[in-house]
């Protein structure tokens, strides 16, 4: 049995990593990678299923003992992917599902570079414009300057390894299955067990 | 619109290449290239559908001329794939299936690096030697043959992109089409296009 696989899932905000990953984890055997944070749970949160909540402390802690695959810093409260679960469960063999924005995705790819780093796009700034519009949670001027981040955010496209438009949902969907079901079968990932098995046969 | 993508079939004999190649040519909108060769057209193939059969000067003219991605000579007949009418389709931004042997795909990876080469393999010898003696074609000693030379093929293995294991060929046709497809959304090959609209739009 190979390590399991790392999947990075990002994109600028709007672009359906949520969704996708969502229809990934009914669709594939892959596990999800829960984050870490400060903040309070929200009505209806789960310690362990959406967050690992945990104090300043330990989490400051957790940092200083490089417990960490990236975190980062959001106005007062802190998020980041623990290292170790994840590095445990690639151990067993089980893939892996990491859904996170994209300045953490990149401090990933940074510090694990097998993972797979698959980068989400709406199919046009105007039907961005629409999705964050349609939320009703923004503000115009707020969705003016997340349209800006994401041209940022697109600009750093090439440091993934794919990059998949979400126009049709489902289409998306079977586009990143193709690519995640595709990494197990590169050479690159390692076929030495696979050589030795066919020569001690013989 | 982008360039196509080559896709080169390979594997030792009775891995099951032209099966799968079949298939794949069933599910996807891809192209077969054909192969040109010097022998004599055997009872109900076509030129240009099975072969483009030409005489040994034509053949040797091409050579010179730089016009294969790989040939070789077997016993007095030489088999090789036109370069041109590979790269025209290509440039149409059509995809390219090309099937062939072990030593003609390292030779096609060698002359066209962003080509992708997918490597088959049965199962087990013990499987292959069971497909090959099936065949009813071989003698026991050339089966023997055959194996051997398996072993050695298996061991370039690196130099090919992919590989997978043709146990059951639903699933290897599966697996193979996953790769084809998630080898379009490879940011190696390039997103400036992509990356441009984004950017004009805004």
């Amino acid at each position: 049995m190979g390590k399991g696989l790392l999947y990075v899932i990002s994109g600028p905000s709007g672009a359906g990593k949520g969704t996708i990953c969502k229809r990934i984890l009914e669709e594939l055997d892959i596990d999800l990678s829960i984050s870490m944070t400060t903040r309070k749970p929200r009505e209806g949160e789960v310690d362990g299923v959406n967050y690992y909540f945990v104090s300043r402390e330990e989490f400051q802690e957790r940092i200083e003992a490089d417990g960490f695959l990236e975190y980062a810093q959001v106005y007062e409260n802190f998020y980041g992917t623990p290292k170790q679960m994840v590095m445990e469960q690639l151990a067993k063999g089980r893939d892996v599902l990491l859904e996170i924005d994209t300045q953490g995705a990149l401090n990933v790819k940074k510090a694990y570079p097998e993972g797979v780093a698959i980068f989400l796009l709406p199919p046009s700034l105007e039907e961005l414009r629409k999705r964050l519009t349609g939320r009703g949670t923004e503000t115009p001027e707020a969705v003016e300057l997340r349209l800006s981040k994401t041209l940022n955010e697109i600009s750093c496209m090439t440091e993934y390894d794919y990059c998949v438009v979400n126009d049709d949902l489902d289409v998306a969907v079977s586009h990143v299955v193709s690519i995640m079901k595709a990494e197990h079968f590169k050479v690159s990932r390692g076929v030495h067990d696979l050589m030795k098995r066919y020569e001690e046969e013989r």
